[in-house]
């Protein structure tokens, strides 16, 4: 599983082999068909759903620690730059380049990224509104705020620079910000 | 190439075959390696270069026929949004779905997409500064603009929908408006 999440994430879907997975997770052909007999589409929207769910935890344990919404948002981007460089930008999104790949080429896989962002939206959306982004503003947000770090991790991937993911990160906490201005002044 | 530029584009790197290139194209397989005598490599980088200078051709004309730089980028997003929907959410950003691909497989590939990307965000960066965004905030208002995009055609494509690109836009324009509007204030 954390070797085919690795091979998903860095290569994508049609450029990972199912016996290189099986390889790195010195497991045989047998126990791949035993536990997914549905073989790569099986693992891979398992791959993608987990990978999705362990993001998500990752953003509330970091917006969880932060004084405030934007602080939190702040830090997520600071954190996924970080990591961008630690890896030598492999580790970004676990879902965006199969998301990419299967848009319009395998609807079971496109749905499962589908639930996950929806699930992404849907917890920044809660945690916006909760920080005192007006009600009704949140998904709007949120879609802006995951946008901006799903364009950001491939710009920074591409230009093998934290660049991109630090403005990204600056003019999502402006967005949240404004959000709560206006809130405060009474005004949309 | 525009056979070649299609798949790509919708499928990814990996799952593209030279063979169904060449079907698509109505070619021989010589007339290929006569071109491209690198194969597929070369064929993906002109494609994504050629791609690339099309899409900054795209921006340029939807930005000079606006009366304003928020106008531009609002109409650009729009249009995105649009074509979207025409295509049944496969024609997205001619280079982003190999970009995820290749970010860490394919250095020569890569380096294509860097350099496309670099001329996006110079493109953006000197309409932004010449709108009136103060120089020197150009570069990062460009690389959230660029970002935005991106992310927001990742989030369309896998929702099958337009709300993450009009999120987007409105987000998009809402960052630029902001950065003339602290520019007439005479403040950062």
């Amino acid at each position: 599983m954390y070797a085919s999440a690795e091979l998903f994430r860095r290569r994508g879907y049609a450029a990972t082999g199912l016996k290189e997975v099986l390889a790195r997770a010195d497991a045989p052909f047998g126990s791949l068909y035993h536990h997914f007999p549905q073989g790569k589409e099986q693992l891979a929207d398992e791959v993608l759903r987990v990978g999705g769910a362990f993001f998500l935890a990752l953003f509330e344990q970091v917006a969880d620690a932060a004084p405030d919404v934007v602080a939190g948002v702040h830090d997520f981007f600071s954190g996924a730059a970080e990591t961008l460089v630690a890896t030598d930008y492999a580790d970004a999104c676990p879902i965006a380049t199969v998301a990419g790949e299967v848009a319009s080429t395998n609807e079971t896989l496109r749905q499962a990224t589908a639930d996950v962002f929806e699930s992404w939206l849907e917890a920044a959306r809660v945690r916006f509104e909760a920080g005192g982004v007006p009600a009704g503003e949140g998904r709007d947000l949120a879609l802006a705020v995951v946008a901006l770090l799903e364009g950001a991790f491939l710009l920074s991937r591409a230009l093998r620079s934290t660049e991109p993911m630090t403005a990204a990160g600056e003019a999502a906490a402006a967005l949240i910000g404004s959000a709560l201005a206006s809130a405060k002044r009474g005004s949309p």
